[in-house]
């Protein structure tokens, strides 16, 4: 991509509203606009970290066996009223009337929609397992939509339904499930802490969160460094200083944010609901289920959070925009913009992605603009690298500069990437 | 994948509520399952030819130097009300109340939205031209949602707008991107007819349809066979019958769906929203905007109104949610399952999407669904066949059956896909 037609200019100054980190430094660089609180445009540098993002978590859903479907986000009263889900989520559900006066709503989430398929197309044990996953846009009346993309009125999230005949099925896909978030946490760049939980609004049975410690969160969490020990401080019985009782050591507390839970739903939903099946005598039972959620666009502002410095963002590779910043240090005399283009062709014919500041602007502004957007591995043209058959190479989160000769660049590349 | 795994079984019977070819077809072959009118959850094929869909279009998109990016859907009243949307909306737009009072809608279109971000982000012609799409989930306060998924109250569309100088430049863009709705028709297998319509709700100035001719439609349209001529009905000047202006042939008129259309804007949003760039001598001046928009959901539903018969569905290659339905006639004795394995991992190794029927099912069950999902070859194995060391190929789309030796069947199945 040639930055000068890339829509969505830098900023050198934050909008005045916004607190967060994370808002703060997207919107500079130009990945997000604002539409009001809690509401926020993907620019292209975001949208291109929204999908790597997303392509990182359905490629793990895939492993473990999810299928990928789609619900609307409108939902009807009658559907939420089975559970008594209309009245008692009244406070983060967006209710309004359709053409007729028909109660609608927007979802927050799909248990209600999907368990409404389950009981139509389920009849036997025969029919289970079933691992159903989203990715989809959720919609919550937020009172507190102050901290960026970290929690939005509007939201991209993944959520995943699992159905089972018995138990001990449920557990094994519960831990399968588990492992695979750390999993795809380590790929995006956060070191998710895994804990015991509360259910909150879903249930008070086993479950668990995953949490990224930064002073961003909304949430603390006592935990242990040994990392076989963690609660939610609303639920933990033991505090920081406190030893972890499997290993002793001493344990801390930490604000972190929640980029992830599993929750076991047993038959609550199934009963009310009435999705039965029939077991291999032909006895009527209700469905065992479960529901693992992962937000994609508060993952994308938890790694804004973790990975930045005083200059910008750092985007780990593999949810980095772009994989190289190309620059070029413009001096018509030289023959450099001839160089760099060939370059910026010859990484594009290898599927490396590029961004090529081909700007009329000056070395500073090109180079501040490149710590802002945070891109891993950055490229100097110069005349001076020019000189010596080369150019410069820098990682984002290194001072360390390397002269490496224009030949020998692309398999260099190949090889950090 | 493993059709006894696949969630969303087929029904002998279509909903009693639908009348629409698509929604019968498609939530008999289990593609989709109705939540209310209008709101359909996309199952694990359903959600397939939606992905396809959508990746031709935007591969179209990124080649006439579209951006991608992604605006919320939840809006604030504030923003419609600088062009006095919010009122003369009020019948298509859901509104309701957020915290606080504040006034909030559901975007069903993009121009104040993404106006605003223009006029922050461009000052000056060199900002300029821009081309700016999203493929996003809109929503419309539907007074007839009756046709299945061709008119929703929450659908998928892809909406572009471009942003321009001088009317120069917006003209030829406009021109480009008529051009590659037709390709984008095309490889999905719609013969779109372009014709000359009224603005609707838009714009009174030069605007463009596509329209595909089948008896599901809502449209009519006068269109003469050449294809160089075509009205909508709401603005012809002639009849079915007169003369076509170009070509001297008779005219003809047809019920038919709108699968995409092109607006002149002019400089009426950025007149309005105070969207102004400065021209080579520094003079203030309104962007010049068109708008394009192409229904994803509603060309899925176009294309099985289209392409189908007595039986079932016959998708387009292009947009099919798998390639090959590989069915296997079971019988214990001979080592069909073995085979039928065998070719299904072959298959997979050669990144050729398929659907394995592995179901212990009567051939006519397993005939009688592969002919109503639709998928567009279908290889049989089964004793008959294994005894000649050979597989049966037959498309959907015609009678014949061909007897394939089984070491020729992947170069075979390559030069058909």
């Amino acid at each position: 991509m040639l930055q000068s037609k890339l829509f969505g200019k830098t900023n050198k100054k934050a909008p005045r509203d916004e607190k967060s980190v994370n808002a703060k430094l997207l919107a500079r660089a130009g990945f997000v606009e604002k539409l009001m609180a809690g509401a926020y445009s993907y620019l292209p540098l975001g949208w291109k970290v929204l999908q790597k993002i997303e392509n990182i978590v359905r490629e793990e859903m895939n492993t473990i066996q999810g299928q990928e479907i789609l619900m609307p986000a409108l939902q009807p009263k009658k559907l939420w009223d089975e559970t008594g889900r209309w009245e008692s989520g009244k406070d983060v559900m967006f209710q309004f009337k359709g053409r007729g006066g028909a109660d609608l709503g927007l979802g927050w989430t799909h248990e209600e929609t999907l368990t409404d398929i389950i009981r139509n197309k389920v009849n036997s044990y025969q029919d289970l397992p079933l691992y159903i996953y989203q990715i989809q846009t959720k919609f919550r009346n937020e009172p507190r939509a102050k901290s960026g993309i970290l929690r939005g009125r509007e939201f991209s999230m993944k959520d995943l339904y699992s159905f089972h005949a018995d138990e001990k099925d449920f557990l094994a896909y519960y831990e399968k499930v588990k492992g695979s978030y750390l999993k795809i946490f380590k790929k995006i760049g956060l070191d998710a802490i895994v804990i015991e939980a509360s259910g909150g609004e879903f249930s008070k049975l086993y479950s668990h969160e995953f949490q990224v410690l930064t002073s961003a969160g909304e949430d603390t969490i006592i935990y242990c460094d040994c990392g076989k020990f963690g609660q939610n401080v609303e639920v933990a019985k033991l505090k920081a200083g406190e030893k972890c009782p499997i290993c002793g050591k001493e344990l801390k507390s930490g604000r972190s944010i929640e980029v992830g839970n599993i929750f076991t739903l047993g038959t609550k939903y199934s009963e009310i609901m009435k999705a039965y099946f029939a077991d291999k005598d032909g006895k009527k039972k209700p469905i065992i289920m479960g529901c693992y959620g992962l937000g994609i666009s508060r993952a994308m502002g938890a790694i804004v959070e973790v990975h930045n410095d005083k200059n910008g963002i750092i985007w780990p590779v593999s949810v980095a925009p772009y994989q190289i910043h190309l620059i070029e240090i413009r001096d018509e005399k030289s023959g450099i913009k001839k160089t760099a283009e060939k370059l910026y062709k010859s990484l594009q014919k290898e599927d490396i992605e590029v961004l090529y500041d081909d700007r009329d602007e000056s070395p500073g502004i090109k180079f501040a603009d490149a710590d802002l957007i945070g891109i891993p591995l950055r490229i100097v043209v110069s005349e001076r690298t020019i000189a010596k058959n080369s150019v410069e190479l820098k990682k984002r989160d290194e001072e360390r500069i390397e002269l490496v000769k224009i030949d020998e660049i692309i398999n260099k590349l190949k090889n950090n990437l």
